[in-house]
């Protein structure tokens, strides 16, 4: 493969030649690996920058016909939009990829959208590793918004919040009790609350729900990338298609102060670095998956359950065998302890 | 330092013994590390086993009290009693030891109790390691009970909850709101929750507190370690001593019954194995803190951060440069791509 054609193919926005750049780098095969370092290398040069949005909500909130109205939205603004899908719990092979444009139908069919649904399966960081990758590729074809979407399990939410500019929670309606159910650490990544479903007969409900957050999001501590009035919340109605351009306005307006202040691109640069950090931790801990590795471990964990070794000298047998140029001494300590003979 | 001579000081029971050997596993220096894992392999030879028992509660439910009502009626039931804190948190220094020691200060002066502050600093996984092999040290020594106690400050529940045989979750009295204090991962550790301060004043709220929990914990699901009626919830008095000889009945009817169904053998077995899967990969991870390695990732950090290199073309580099021969590959995965040229 031509990595010069297909970038440039990227670069000229074509549809296909994303989703096969996608594929690329969502391969963990050394040979791609190598092709999709040299073409996320040389797409770098195009500078683009898309705004990326963080989505999280739980099934049930409407997630999905959200994107749709939001993304055709866009779309009728002249935008271009990009929609990924973060899933690591997702057993789904082929069949979701219909499933994925299916409940997104009329979005995808919109020349100016692109879907991308979650890949078949993930391990380790994985998920983090290619999703920022493919966010980097839609940037690089020059889509405005990338919608990065996730369905909260583990840790994805942290995930998306750590790819994005701009993180939205959507909610649905809920009486007081529920509202514990949101994990505070997800609370606190978002810039704004969505109560969706502020339609017929929830509408009432939608409005105190959304009041109830608004109350709770004034309790959390004040973020230096926070303008005034935010995190906020609002409501909105995916079907009935209203709040969503409200909600829009204020995406835009968040984005414009943090690029004004600075905050944006300090950010993007904090992002960047921890995301160089957590790959090289990966590929460090994927040492312990090869196959030598593996069957080293298992034999020596066993003998350990057993009783037989000590789990400190099996470590030390282990990278004895495996690693015998690594050192093991831990971190330096301030406890430099002196042991006499008792 | 000679190592047999300390181990058998161990073996015999020394408390000064005892002490200078938790030193050295506390140690981090190389040269201790070989000697610590030596005095570790000695000691596996007297193959006595304590009941461990994890104590967790936030400051103020009277945990110190607790411990040393509790400790005292073991001493006076002719039992050895250890006692090991977990503070990943401390920044104490010298002090501390008095201070550990001052607020159980009828323990601390039995012959038959032995007292370890909490080490004054800590790092990465290091407080497992340390806190693990202290245990092993005591129960070497002989000791029939060792109090592993956590003030439940990030992953120190946890930590605790895996050495443990046993997991004592203590919490004062409260109202029906405060309920949601308890984090859920710790109530699913819990195998019997005290609730203190059933005295005075506090009484009747200790027992409604107690009633509501008991309520929460017949909502958890069933875990096969569990005989009838287990987890469950008590009150005791710390101060009036009440409760505590019923909870040690309770404690070492869990215990019989887990012994007798394989369930705690198996249990230390999966414990024994958890601990060196994490020491290994701490291992490898603490590789990344050496000082080669820290100013490399430090500078690629930079330039990842101001765009001048992706993530993965900088970890590539930094494995290059650091430890050449690893492969970088990845995990297999299902997704075996085939890629065209657009």
């Amino acid at each position: 493969m031509d990595i010069a054609i297909l970038a440039d193919a990227v670069e000229r926005g074509e549809r296909r030649a994303v989703a096969r750049a996608i594929t690329l780098v969502e391969s963990a095969r050394p040979e791609h690996r190598v092709q999709a370092t040299e073409l996320l290398e040389t797409l770098a040069r195009t500078g683009r920058e898309a705004i990326r949005i963080g989505l999280s909500g739980t099934p049930g909130v409407g997630k999905s016909t959200f994107i749709e109205s939001f993304g055709l939205m866009l779309v009728a603004q002249g935008l271009r939009v990009a929609v990924l899908a973060v899933d690591p719990s997702s057993k789904r092979t082929g069949g979701s990829i219909l499933g994925d444009k299916t409940r997104m139908e009329r979005l995808s069919r919109s020349p100016d959208a692109f879907i991308r649904p979650s890949p078949s399966q993930s391990h380790l960081g994985g998920v983090a590793r290619r999703t920022r990758e493919a966010v980097a590729l839609c940037e690089a074809a020059g889509f405005d918004v990338v919608l990065i979407e996730t369905v909260g399990v583990g840790q994805s939410e942290t995930v998306v919040a750590e790819l994005s500019d701009v993180f939205l929670l959507l909610l649905a309606p809920a009486g007081g009790d529920e509202l514990q159910g949101v994990k505070r650490g997800i609370m606190e990544a978002a810039d704004i609350i969505l109560v969706n479903k502020a339609d017929g007969d929830l509408k009432a409900t939608a409005m105190r729900t959304c009041a109830d957050y608004a109350g709770a999001l004034r309790l959390l501590r004040r973020r230096p990338q926070d303008p005034d009035g935010f995190p906020k919340a609002m409501t909105v109605s995916a079907l009935e298609i209203s709040g969503l351009d409200r909600a829009w306005a204020e995406i835009r307006d968040l984005v414009d102060w943090r690029r004004a202040q600075g905050h944006w691109h300090a950010r993007r640069a904090e992002q960047a670095r921890h995301w160089f950090e957590e790959e090289v931790r990966q590929t460090l801990l994927a040492q312990l998956a090869q196959p030598k590795a593996r069957s080293l471990m298992q034999s020596l964990s066993e003998q350990v359950a057993d009783g037989q070794l000590t789990a400190s000298r099996a470590a030390q047998d282990l990278f004895a065998s495996l690693w015998p140029e690594m050192e093991q001494t831990k971190l330096p300590e301030s406890l430099d302890a002196t042991i006499d003979t008792p």
